[in-house]
């Protein structure tokens, strides 16, 4: 027997008969004689409609009665699924954050998880009924209602599956697992059994959408098995054992590591170049210092070697949202001299990805040449232990992605 | 200074706007230097939608589920009520039930409150803030989510003023007030600036859908002066102690007492006769006993006199929507023979109701001479201490209400 949380989004639980179908699915995985808790999120539409209403109300708001307001789309979906599982004879029970609870701390709106007090859900499980709790919400202090901000249903289900001891975390989703990379740009894209949390976290942060990144730390933090699997395809029959999804894992549980697991891509950075910097120590923290305090997060940063002795050209990239708030930093507080300032934001952040690469040399040369064999000029470089990432112009995006997934041999069969 | 609970209805918090209009309300309560806790109901529509919900999910439910489910509704009023009060400068929180709380008995669906906890809300006053209390729901044992049945918005109110020792709670609704009778029937029908909770209470139980008949009995229980009142005239001007609605208060606050507050009608109710039934004792158990069991309600009662000795006729009345089962009790269960059974939905129940007629005579007479004076036939009759109520041919309703109207004194000038 295992004890496993089921997490379902919105899409999942959209309507009536999706509920049902949940519950459904709730009890097949029952029936192969696991104990399940269930983590859900309101029915789609809803959250963004009560959203709509505080802003209708006010301009600016109390995040405690904003959280007031949204928390209660969780709270509906608890109670029709429970109702709908005890119709198909299961025992079930909805749970609310402050039931249970989950306790939050006072930021509200984007609270974080402080504790969750698992007993009263073990001790339901352990007499044969199925917990369904609302994600997305907790209990702060003073017991005001709190929420988790956007995506934080997952975060509910990891978080749930540490103090519960699960053997794993299921989130269910509108796609079926993770894939090597894009599967929309790159048709011979393969889906992935496994990955590391820090390969999924490099992921999540370089806008895969399947799972939040937050969910992905407090995973990796707590060791908590979480698969991602489709909530619209048809389960596996009750005697496999096989994971329909891809289960996000310790690298102790990969047999065969990938050197590289995945190729992701964001169009959300912009290059900024600062030509003719004189070239003097200091001069980093003077251009970034600003940048910091007015909140800018600056990715990836290369300084040219200094051309005449004395100045040197600064790249770097920040999120295209902050391009203009960038520039007036830039020409308001900096007290460093340049000759000019140039921004380009048809660009694009392409990373390779694996843990493999940790142990293997030769992984950043592969890509380097890849891409000059299709003639694209790499415009700023970074890597980590078990990423390389690349900017390059914007139009080569889905070239670039064929052509790394061909030279890692991740195309399938 | 006084303390004032102001409720507010459905339609009142419609939508976005009148929830801002609410809130204006509100402040100028504050205003004139009043304390103020609200109360607030579902956004109209919104309770329906919920329980639409449950319903389509399965035909038999749990009711704490669906309580779960449909106690949403309040609480997102209280958040954007709040959001609103804040907004126009009035310090403002939300509260559910379970955080007041208020607690309720275990009868999911209809609970009743059986203690309120009043301390934190005269906490939050005497800071200066408005507590915005959701109606309609509570805590019940093992803190799960109850409600009060439909209307019960009403009973929060009444009961939280009795909890907060409020002078006076205000129940703001789509009229302006409790009329004498039925206006879209009768045009001089005016508006009672006071009326007593027996009267008040018979009005309710007689139809007129002004207030719930559990807040007015629990209003005189706990002698809470209420005011119902329209949330879509203008208040009265800051400086006016005039009260715009209708005071539902103690016989004592009342200087003249009418003979006849109001007339009410009820067309919910239906005749039976049972033609030929022995004439010995014990015969009106053998009738009522089944119907009794069988839980249905019988309102007015008549014997004839016996006229042949042996036989008599006995004629009841009971609720429209019961009538076939009533028919099919007597035709399965009745021990006592009888020679026919007659049955009639076409009447309506018409009564006049006031305090005053305790201490007068002949308030019957000038009822039954009114409706002899224009032709209508009294079927039955039935009277308790403030109440006179004949069963007529439904046709007549309208007739017979203007003919009482004015045999009363009741038109406005």
């Amino acid at each position: 027997m295992a004890r496993i949380v089921m997490k379902f989004g919105g899409t999942s639980v959209g309507d009536v008969a999706r509920i049902k179908n949940v519950a459904r699915r709730v009890r097949a995985e029952r029936e192969r004689g696991n104990q399940v808790a269930v983590a859900v999120s309101a029915m789609s539409g809803v959250t963004n409609q009560l959203v709509a209403y505080c802003n209708d109300v006010a301009a600016l708001y109390d995040q405690r009665e904003y959280d007031t307001v949204v928390a209660t789309g969780e709270q509906v979906t608890t109670g029709l699924l429970a109702i709908a599982l005890q119709d198909i004879g299961v025992p079930a029970r909805s749970w609310q954050g402050w039931q249970v609870p989950i306790v939050s701390d006072d930021a509200h709106g984007k609270a974080r998880i402080v504790d969750i007090k698992g007993d009263a859900l073990i001790a339901s499980m352990e007499k044969g009924e199925v917990p369904v709790v609302a994600g997305f919400q907790g209990v702060g202090p003073g017991y005001r209602i709190s929420t988790l901000g956007r995506g934080g249903s997952d975060t509910t289900a990891v978080a749930l599956a540490a103090a519960l001891k699960a053997d794993r975390c299921d989130i269910y989703t509108d796609v079926d697992g993770v894939y090597t990379t894009d599967p929309r740009i790159v048709k011979t894209a393969k889906k992935l059994s496994k990955i590391t949390y820090e390969e999924m976290l490099e992921m999540a942060s370089l806008g895969t959408k399947v799972l939040q990144t937050r969910s992905v730390e407090m995973a990796m933090k707590h060791r908590v098995r979480v698969q991602v699997l489709s909530s619209f395809t048809e389960p596996p029959p009750a005697h496999s054992n096989e994971l329909p999804g891809t289960l996000v894992c310790d690298e102790d549980e990969i047999m065969e590591k990938a050197l590289v697991s995945g190729i992701a891509y964001s169009r959300d950075e912009a290059k900024v170049t600062l030509v003719g910097v004189s070239d003097r120590p200091g001069i980093a923290a003077g251009i970034f210092g600003p940048l910091s305090e007015a909140n800018i997060n600056v990715d990836m940063i290369v300084q040219n070697i200094s051309q005449d002795g004395s100045t040197t050209d600064m790249t770097f990239t920040v999120g295209k949202a902050d391009l203009a708030r960038a520039e007036q930093v830039i020409n308001d507080k900096l007290k460093i001299p340049y000759k000019a300032l140039k921004t380009d934001k048809n660009v694009v952040k392409v990373s390779v990805i694996g843990v493999g690469m940790r142990s293997h040399a030769g992984v950043a040369q592969t890509m380097f040449k890849a891409l000059a064999d299709k003639g694209i000029n790499i415009q700023v470089i970074s890597t980590s232990e078990i990423k390389v990432s690349v900017l390059i112009a914007e139009d080569y995006t889905e070239l670039a992605l064929r052509a790394l997934h061909t030279a890692y041999g991740l195309d399938a069969a």
